[in-house]
C-alpha cells in the first residue's frame, strides 16, 4: 500500500516527523507494508514543495539545513496559498503541523476543513480545532468518508485519546484530572528552585516549548484548550475554552510555593472536567498537591492525566520530559491507526 | 454476533465478570452488536454447570449467593472433569480463572491447550502461563487460528499488553521497571506506619488480594512471573521465572525502612526488565524510591508501570487501588479485543 502525504507545516515537529519516517522506513514496508510518499510540504515563510512523485526527504531536510529555506530546492518549489496547495496536490493524507492561533483554533481549522473536503484524511497536532470546533469537523470527515484523528493535541505522542479508544472498550469517563500545560508546570518548578516567574519563562523560552505567545500558558489558555479538547472527544461534552473556569499562574508568588513546600505540598496547575448532572464542568486552576498524588512527581516539562472510569477506577499515565520526538510521534501513531481503519474498512 | 463463553474458574474474578457481561448487556448489544452467551460454568468445589443454550447469569450468581454452590441448580448441573467440560461444551471462546499454581503454570496451562487445540479462543488471567509457555500457546493457537489474549495477568485491567499493541505502534520496547506485586507494596506501606510485617500481612490476607500462599508474594515470585510475563510479550525474552535475579521483602526490617525515611526515601519491590548485549535481563528485588520517582506516590495496593520506548521515551501508567472489579475488566476487555480481530480478520 503507497500512502502519499501532504505536511502542512514543517517546523520542529514537522521535520521530526521527516526524519521518523526516514529512521522506520524498514519496519513500515516490511511490518505493515506501508510504502509512505511525502507529495508536498508547506512552511509559511520558507516556501513550499508540490510534487507528483514522492520527494526525496533526505535531500529536503539537508536543503533547509544547508539554506535555511526550501526556495531553489528545484521545479517542485512552489509559490501557492496553502489552501491551493492542498487542493492541488494528490495526497491520500494531510498532516496539519501549522503555527496556532488558539483563541480561534485558525488556520488549522481551514486547512483540516479543506483537506476533508476533498476526501483526504487528516492528522493534526493542533489542538485549537478539536478545541473549538471537533463536532464540526467531524461531521465533514464523516460525510467523505475521511479519518480525523489529533493524539499530538494533548501530552504529544502519549496515547489518551488512543488509550480511551483503543484499550478501554465499554469504558465509560466520567472525569479527567491533568497536568496539561509544561511552561506553566515548569516555571511552577523553577520557581520551587528559587528563581522568579520571569527568569522560569525565560528559560523555558530558551528551550523553546512555550507556546510563542507565553501568556497562553501562564493565564491557562493552553490547559484550557485542552482539558476541552479531552472533555468533547471523551466525554461528549461539546463545550470551548470559552466556557473553562480558568485560573492561570500569574498571580501566583514565591511565597505562596515556599507556604506550599512547608506544608509539603506543591502548587500545580491542574486542569479538569466532572460531571455535575446533565453537564460537563470544566476548571484550570492552580492547586496544592501533596506527596499521595501521583501527579507529585509530575514536574518540569513532564505531564500526566488521571481519567476516572467507571469499570476500571482511576488510570493515571504520566509522560517524562519529552521532546520534540514525542509530539512527532503522535503523527506518526496516528498515520497507522488511520492505515488500520482504512485496511479494516472502519471510520 | 453472538459469543458463546465457557468461564472456568468461576471465583470471586468470574462472578464479578459475570455479573459486568449483566451490567453492560444493553451496551455490548446496542453499541457492539454482541449477544454474549455464557454455556458453561466450572468451579474446583462448587460444581459445574454445562448447557446447550445461555445460563441465566442472573439465577446463576442467586443460586451461588443463596446455597453457595452450584449443585442443584437444574438440570445444567454435570459432574465432569474440567478438561472433560471443555471438551463437550460448543462455546466459542474460554475464560481461565482458576486458582494457580505459579510454579507450574498449572492447571491453567492444560485447560488453554485444550481449549485452544479445540479451536477455542482464549482469555486468562492467569500470569502462569504467560511466564511459562508463552512461545508454546502461541504456536497452538496460531496453528488452530484461534485469539488468545490475556490483559489481566499483569496490573488487572490496567491497558499494558494492549497498550503497546494498539497504542504504540512502532516502538520499540527497550526497558520496563513495575511495582506489580500489590500484597508486597502494601506490606511495606503498613510497615512505614508502624505494623509488623506479620501484621501486614494479615491485614491483605483479610482483605483477600494475597496469593494463597503469600510466600509467593513476599519472596518475589508473583512479581518475578509478572515481569517474565511482561518482557515475554513486550521484548520477546523467551525466558521464564526461574531466571529473575530475584529477591523479596522477607528481610526489610523495620528499621531499614525507618532509615529511608530518613533520607525521604521509600523502600519498594521494584521488577525491571533491560536489554544487556542480546540478553534481556530480569531483576526483582527492594529499592530505595526517591519523591522524583513516579513511583513514589504508588502506595498501598496500587501498581505501576514504566515503559522505556524508542520513539516515546518514558510512559507510566498507574492503577489506583483496584479492586476484583478492575481484574473483571481485563477479561471484559480482552473478549471485545478478540471480538474485533476476528471481525477484522486477523490474528
Amino acid at each position: 500500500m503507497i500512502l502519499r502525504l501532504a505536511i502542512i507545516g514543517f517546523g520542529n515537529v514537522g521535520r521530526e516527523f521527516a526524519r521518523m519516517l526516514l529512521a522506520k522506513r524498514e519496519w513500515l514496508l516490511r511490518d505493515r507494508g506501508l510504502d509512505i510518499e511525502v507529495l508536498a510540504i508547506a512552511t509559511k515563510t520558507k516556501g513550499s514543495l508540490l510534487s507528483k512523485r514522492a520527494l526525496d526527504l533526505e535531500r529536503v531536510l539537508h536543503h533547509l539545513e544547508t539554506h535555511g529555506t526550501l526556495t531553489g530546492f528545484g521545479p517542485e518549489n512552489v509559490d501557492l496559498p496553502v489552501i491551493k496547495l492542498i487542493e492541488e496536490c494528490d495526497a491520500d493524507m494531510m498532516v496539519e503541523l501549522t503555527t496556532l492561533d488558539v483563541g480561534s483554533g485558525q488556520p488549522a481549522l481551514s486547512h483540516i476543513i479543506a483537506a476533508l473536503d476533498r476526501g483526504m484524511d487528516v492528522i493534526t497536532a493542533n489542538k485549537g480545532p478539536v478545541a473549538w470546533a471537533y463536532k464540526e469537523i467531524l461531521n465533514v470527515a464523516r460525510s467523505r468518508g475521511a479519518h480525523f484523528r489529533f493524539e499530538g493535541t494533548v501530552m504529544d505522542g502519549t496515547p489518551v485519546f488512543n488509550l480511551v479508544e483503543k484499550t478501554l472498550p465499554g469504558c465509560e469517563i466520567i472525569g479527567i484530572r491533568g497536568i496539561l500545560n509544561s511552561t506553566s508546570n515548569f516555571v511552577l518548578d523553577m520557581m520551587a528552585r528559587g528563581k522568579s516567574m520571569d527568569e522560569a519563562l525565560e528559560e523555558a523560552q530558551r528551550r523553546g516549548f512555550t507556546e510563542a505567545d507565553p501568556s497562553l500558558d501562564i493565564d491557562g489558555w493552553d490547559a484550557s484548550a485542552k482539558i476541552v479538547a479531552l472533555a468533547n472527544v471523551l466525554m461528549d461534552a461539546q463545550t470551548n475554552p470559552k466556557k473553562v473556569a480558568r485560573k492561570g499562574i500569574r498571580e501566583i508568588q514565591p511565597r505562596d510555593i515556599e507556604e506550599a513546600g512547608r506544608k509539603n505540598r506543591k502548587i500545580k496547575l491542574v486542569a479538569s472536567a466532572s460531571v455535575s448532572g446533565d453537564e460537563v464542568q470544566l476548571k484550570v486552576e492552580p492547586m496544592l498537591i501533596g506527596p499521595e498524588d501521583p501527579f507529585w512527581s509530575v514536574d518540569g516539562t513532564s505531564s500526566a492525566v488521571t481519567l476516572r472510569t467507571d469499570l476500571m477506577g482511576d488510570l493515571t499515565i504520566i509522560e517524562g520530559s519529552p521532546t520534540v520526538a514525542q509530539t512527532a510521534y503522535a503523527v506518526f501513531s496516528d498515520m497507522i491507526q488511520i492505515v488500520n481503519s482504512i485496511r479494516a474498512g472502519t471510520l
